[in-house]
């Protein structure tokens, strides 16, 4: 093994976690916070009932929800300008990932300046940027705990991947109540997309026993309680193992980046603004398929944690498992099996797979993957069945 | 689950990843650096090897060697009018536990002033305190990542449990490396103490998902590598194992908190100035067959990561065998089975249960504790035999 870093913001967990927003932003000297949202989640009543924390510490705030889901870099760019006009001195996010990563990048350049687009890669910020406290309400993207943000580019089509310790946020305000407002369709999506970190962070070439635990046993929890949570929104023990699933697969995967699924699944995003987590969900056990003999001890363990018995299969037979138990938890939450819905075009096929080999997350790929490859199982996941 | 707190300090972990400690401090905003050590890690050529990774970045620095094992109070009050005189901006502290809690306790005291008896309890401390980078060599204290210090109290003899979040290091740089320069007794003492934590840490009433994982990591590690560490300085598989295992129960009993095996061993180290890992090595037994009605299931899953073959055995004879395992372990290291050689006196053992109910490590452990059940388990480990 050789060096690694390992990093977490403060994590604040549990249910009514969300009532400490307005103190946690206290003791990292706020005074006028701005808050970050958007529509869905301020029709949800979390935005509000976040700002009367607020005003009970006697902060000053200024709300934004502009970001639309997979949010753009104009997006970001009117986002700072509202920043800087307001006067805030903290960055305050509430949402899914599109709204954490709309206001991490707002953070980003209200400190940095220029445009969003001059960020894209790897360690490029070099001031630090204003407190942030996030809060998600979708157990699912990881932002909160996360060193990335995901910004579509406007004019080539494709999502950037910024990667910087400095995206970390300062404290992270997970509340599994904040579950029970998402619908099951939504609940389902972001799940998978759950259940997509922790996989592919647990296959990462830069996966290190700081994160294997945490992946595996993320992978544990959704094999247990997605199902249940997507069946009811009331289901506490349910909202508050997946909280926690995401949690843990958004600390795995910041420290040990992804894969293939998310190199090919911020094409779509990019080209064609679907959404991530149903893209994921639908990638998934192609990319799996094609990774599986890179690593088949660590597939046997994710089928171990899927509750598989693999102790009395051969290693190739309890890998494939892995797979398996990924198809059904799918088709169980009415997940579609391919993108043959899509009608993709030879040409756009051509363009993801030449940019998804250039995206971030494949660097840290299990096996390894040219364009070509990638072309390949664009295809296969547009034939569809399994 | 009610809310909790989980919090690391920034980690690099890594062979020859102490040659990152100039750097490290540069990103804080380091000029001159205030290092603490203490003779014996001096001695090992550590210090050296670190002061000259300093002067590669360009960084002054005051070498301080003052703190003794068991530091002091007034160890601590004369170290931090020597950082003050030396006008330095930031603290390394390079060694073991002793090194590592003075370091931190002179950080404390240069930004919040008075005496470190002051802040003795539960988050007293106010005021920022000034960069801390840490750089253990011994894989046992876990302080590099803790929230803890511990500091003898010279009037009372009993030793200080500080307890804020504030006394976590900024980063933790952890190379195995270091670990090659200990003897088989220092080796066997340390590794000893971080089963404690990571047993302590995952029965304790504090413990959450987050932490649980790294406690049975630790503990599987342990098992797998501290007897072939203890054997030969030169394993370099078995000191990165232990470097994990003291990393991750480290984390583990940072946000978990401990139990009463701490909470006495303390005692023993204040009134006697005992060493701490070998107190710990002769209680853990003695607490855990206490401790045991508490959480057999948990128990069960410390024989389980011992390797035990739980499956087969009822429950209570699975739980049973994380303690058998305990002590085999410790036999094998030839760390003694009892604390009979101490001729401890009737009113020394009173005085030690009366503290060790107050100690902050109490208020975790999984069986309540009054000072006459503490009296007897002291009873109990001076009479010996297993």
């Amino acid at each position: 093994m050789g060096i690694f870093k390992f990093m977490t913001p403060e994590i604040i967990f549990g249910t009514n976690s969300l009532s400490q927003i307005g103190e946690s932003l206290l003791r990292l000297g706020a005074k006028k916070v701005f808050v970050v949202s958007d529509e869905g989640v301020l029709n949800s009543g979390w935005v509000e009932r976040a700002v009367q924390y607020l005003k009970d510490c006697k902060l000053d705030y200024c709300l934004w929800t502009e970001p639309t889901p997979n949010p753009k870099d104009y997006e970001v760019e009117k986002g700072v300008h509202a920043y800087i006009e307001s006067g805030c001195n903290s960055v305050v996010g509430i949402g899914g990932g599109s709204a954490i990563d709309a206001a991490k990048s707002v953070a980003l350049l209200a400190t940095n300046g220029g445009t969003i687009r001059q960020y894209e890669g790897v360690d490029l910020v070099t001031s630090p940027l204003p407190p942030m406290v996030m809060a998600p309400t979708t157990a699912g993207s990881g932002s909160e705990v996360s060193q990335f943000a995901i910004i579509g580019n406007s004019t080539r089509k494709v999502k950037m991947t910024i990667v910087s310790k400095s995206l970390i946020p300062d404290i992270a305000i997970i509340d599994p109540l904040t579950l029970m407002t998402k619908d099951a369709r939504l609940t389902a999506h972001t799940g998978m997309d759950v259940l997509t970190h922790a996989i592919e962070s647990y296959i990462s070439l830069a996966a290190t026993p700081m994160t294997e635990g945490y992946s595996l046993q993320a992978i544990r929890l959704i094999a247990e309680y997605l199902r249940p949570s997507v069946a009811s929104r009331h289901n506490r023990e349910a909202k508050e193992a997946m909280a926690m699933a995401s949690l843990q697969a958004g600390i795995a995967f910041s420290n040990a980046i992804l894969g293939a699924v998310h190199a090919m699944s911020h094409q779509l995003g990019g080209l064609l603004d679907l959404p991530h987590g149903e893209m994921n969900s639908i990638l998934l056990p192609y990319v799996l398929e094609y990774n599986l003999i890179s690593c088949p001890e660590k597939f046997k363990n994710i089928s171990a944690a899927f509750g598989e018995n693999v102790d009395i299969l051969s290693l190739t037979g309890a890998a494939g498992k892995a797979i398996k138990a990924v198809k059904e938890l799918a088709g169980d939450l009415d997940i579609p099996d391919s993108l043959r819905n899509l009608n993709l075009k030879e040409d756009q096929i051509d363009f993801m797979s030449l940019n998804a080999v250039q995206d971030a997350c494949m660097t840290t790929n299990p096996r390894d993957m040219k364009a070509a490859d990638v072309k390949l199982l664009f295809r296969r996941a547009l034939g569809g069945g399994f």
